[in-house]
Parts: C-alpha cells; structure tokens; sequence
C-alpha cells in the first residue's frame, strides 16, 4: 500500500521536484511487531533535513499516524517515507512556501541469511565514486545514483555490501550502511563532513558504544587505514550489524567488540520495544 | 502536454526510480520556429549518458517523432525529455534490462530581458558547493539537489545566475549554465573531469571559438583566476550566451571576443536551421 499525502494512490505528478531534481528526503524505518523501530530518530533526522533543504517537515503525528495505518496488519517490514518539494517551482528554483508531498509506502522484510550475521559478510570494493559536497553531507536525499552505480558492480551472491569512498581515495560508507572499524579496541567511523549518510543506526551504534566504555572516532580514514582494523562492520536500521569477514583480500573473524555491540544493540532495541527506555 | 512512454498522461508511478534515487537523465532542448534546436547534440549527449548509466535509449527516431508531436502547432518553446530507469530493481540495484521511461513535456519559453544580452548579468557566487564524483562528472542526471540550494541562496531579481564551486574551491559552473573566461585573448572553461554537466552549448561553443582561431583551455580554476578574467560568460541550450558584467564586486563590459562569438553563434544556430551545416 502507498499513502500519498494520506490517500492511497499509486502515482505521482510528471513534474514533482523529487523526480525532476532529486529535490527531497527518505526514510526507511524497520516494523517489527507490527511497530516502527527508532522512529523518533527517523523523524528527527527528517526533520533535520527539512530544515536544512528549506522543505516543510510533515506534522510528526500525521507521519506516525499514516505509517500505523500502513502497519495495521503487518508484523514485520519496512516502511519507507518519502518527502519532496512538490511541484512547482522556476527551473531549479522552488517556489516560496511550497507544500511538500510526502509518500510512505510499506515494503515485505528482506530475506537476509543468518550466516550474515554469525559469520560475517563479504564488503567489495566500489570503483563508483561516492558524490563530496559539505552542502548535502550527512543527508538522505533522493539523489543516490552514486550508489545506483555502485550496486551495478557486483553480484548480490557474491558481496552483501560494498564499501564506496570519494574520489580523493577517502572511505566513506556503504552503498546502504555506515562503515566501522576496531583498531586496538578503538572505534572508528568515516567522518560525513563531506559526503555520507549520517545513518540512524550510525548514531545508534555511537551511543551504545561510548555507553559502554569504547573511544568512538570519527575521522577522515583512506583504504589502507581500513586494511589495518582488527575488526569491521555495516549497519544500517534494517540490517542492523552485519560484521565483515572479508574485505580486499584480507579476512577478518567476527571479532569480540562487534558481538557485544551486536548483543548490546539487541537488547537495546528490544528494550526500547518493552517501552523500558 | 507531458507524453510518457509517448502516452498523453501526468503522472509517473511513485516507485520510479527516477523519483526514488535520481536514476535517469535529462534534456532541455530549445524549439525555434516550430523545431528543435541542436537536437542531434541533445540525442548524442543523451545516448552517452545512457552508455555511462547502463540506461536503455530509446530510438532517435522515436524521440524526434514525439518531439514532433509535442511542438507542432507550436513557435517558440522548450522540450524537455527525461530520462529514467522506471520502476523495479532491489534497493538500490537496478534490475537486468529494465526498461526505461521516458518523459517529454512542452513548456513555455521563458521572459529573458534584452539587456541580459546587451549589457550582461550579474553573476552570483554561490555559497552551496557542487558535488564531485569522477563517476557522475558530465552528465545532465536527475540529481540535481545541489543547483536547487544554490538558487536558494539569491533572489532572481539581483542575479540572473550563480556559480558553483566543488568544496575544494574549483570553479565549475553555473547552476545552469557553463562558464567560459578569457585572459589574454585565449578562452579558458572549468575542465569538468570532477563534477558539473558537459553541455551542449558548451561543446557548440568550445567549436566556434576553436574554428575562428582561438585557443580553448578545459582547464582547472579557482575563483583567483577567474577575477583576472578580462571577459566572462556564461551559456546553456536555452539562454545561448549571456555575457557577465558583474562577478564577486568586479565589473566588465561585454567583451569583443564574447560578442564575437555570440555572433558566431547566432549564425551558426541560423545555418543549422537553414539545413546548410
């Protein structure tokens, strides 16, 4: 089911902005048990968004209303919320006060195996660059052809993930997740100054690791820094934590600060589920 | 008129991928005297943007039937075609083959003042960066988020353009059109290796100036050296050559080798229209 603008609808005007420009915002929040999971951070990242793009951020219990109403008889999925400037507008110029158009639509949970997450994925290297701009860093646009093109590069069967990095040889992230990495018990994670989705399970992970007593840096890091970890992983709000047991040619084991943040990020979602957060 | 997939209509599905992720191309193509302008340039342009993206073209004859279509009891207008991979796919990963959609809608041709042309614009120099990535650099694609912001940052009134620069301090272009300086009677134009849109006008222009002797420099730049420019311009499919009076607190009269090649140009676009090139 599709709600565009609160009606069941399946299609959008030839002129929106988010088509013709990629003018606009997504969200992609995990329903499990028939609720949305972290959903106060999504709309708070939304919003953040918004704010920054100049777009006007839906009523936040409109969006929650509308996502219970696509959830109502699910268990487990993934809803997906889509905010552009609308139509309207000069060329590149929108329109003052535009309204935005908002489409949340629910989408079936992704087949994931299990070996992902006991033995760790297999992380290819893109040749795609991914786009720098400090003026987009860190947001979730709708303009993902880096990652479009990336994905084109390998088989699913073969790597679950690929790692992207900008075109001045800086790794940044995932073509769908954040990137972190253990070197000498330390965490590290691309910093997004200049390009990146600030992920909302990224800031998760940070949390969750400082809370337990890690040092979290986020820096500026090229390949050979990576090629030095003990340990990586991926996460994003769906997959959550995919280790990686391997990346260019080098082989990790699913190492012991992974599991527990694994462990300690179960238990936390599963807490914020019983309400006990 | 909007004709998608050549079918009079105005709305696209909300799950193409050109709204979801940018995964297309665009034209825009000027019609004069009932016909389009450049258009084998267009389709050219189109043609390798589709080879870079793994995007199906559709048939050049197909195109011109519908551009045909769409002007035909018209004079003077604009037809833009986009271009996207249309729906499915996982994610991210587009599916094998898929087919792309195409859209090509009329428009009306836009009020530009006579002294834009005869005295030259103001040229803003934008605050948001334009996003780099070897792998995007040329193409017209949907992403196009970056040019929106720009154009936020003015008002229409007091800059008939703006320039961008990528977040290492690089003049690339305008948020619409191509710029081209001149320092000691050579002409100098941003090499587009790292970012910004390979236009036509552009290439049009890039021919003109190197058949009337000049020499032509896709060079790197930084905003230094383009305040030593004697002349500026800027051009696209649609303005041609707007030259520059104004550019961060310098002022320059319309040059002679602008106005010669603005009168190159004129002649040139006149000969293609008289089927003598």
């Amino acid at each position: 089911m599709i709600l565009i603008n609160g009606e069941i609808k399946k299609t959008v005007a030839a002129d929106d902005r988010g088509l013709m420009y990629g003018d606009g915002l997504f969200e992609t929040i995990e329903i499990c048990r028939g609720m949305p999971v972290l959903l106060q951070q999504h709309i708070d990242r939304l919003q953040s968004g918004c704010a920054r793009l100049g777009l006007v951020m839906p009523a936040a219990d409109l969006l929650k209303n509308e996502i219970h109403q696509l959830c109502e008889y699910q268990n487990k999925g993934i809803v997906k919320i889509t905010l552009t400037r609308g139509s309207g507008g000069r060329g590149y110029r929108p329109a003052e006060n535009s309204e935005s158009l908002r489409i949340l639509s629910f989408h079936d949970w992704p087949e994931i195996p299990d070996c992902y997450y006991t033995n760790g994925i297999n992380l290819y290297n893109c040749k795609t660059d991914i786009s720098t701009s400090r003026s987009l860093s860190g947001l979730k646009t709708l303009c993902r052809l880096d990652q479009v093109l990336a994905q084109r590069e390998w088989s699913e069967t073969e790597f679950a993930e690929g790692l992207m990095s900008d075109s001045a040889g800086h790794v940044i992230e995932g073509t769908k997740s954040n990137l972190f990495i253990i070197v000498n018990g330390d965490l590290y994670t691309p910093s997004l100054k200049m390009g990146g989705v600030k992920g909302v399970m990224r800031e998760k992970v940070i949390a969750l690791a400082q809370q337990s007593g890690l040092l979290v840096h986020k820096t500026e890091m090229k390949a050979d820094f990576v090629k030095q970890a003990d340990e990586l992983f991926v996460c994003n709000s769906i997959i959550h934590i995919w280790p990686v047991r391997q990346y260019a040619k080098k082989k990790y084991e699913v190492g012991k600060i992974t599991g527990q943040l694994m462990t300690l990020l179960a238990s936390s979602l599963d807490q914020d589920f019983n309400g006990n957060d």
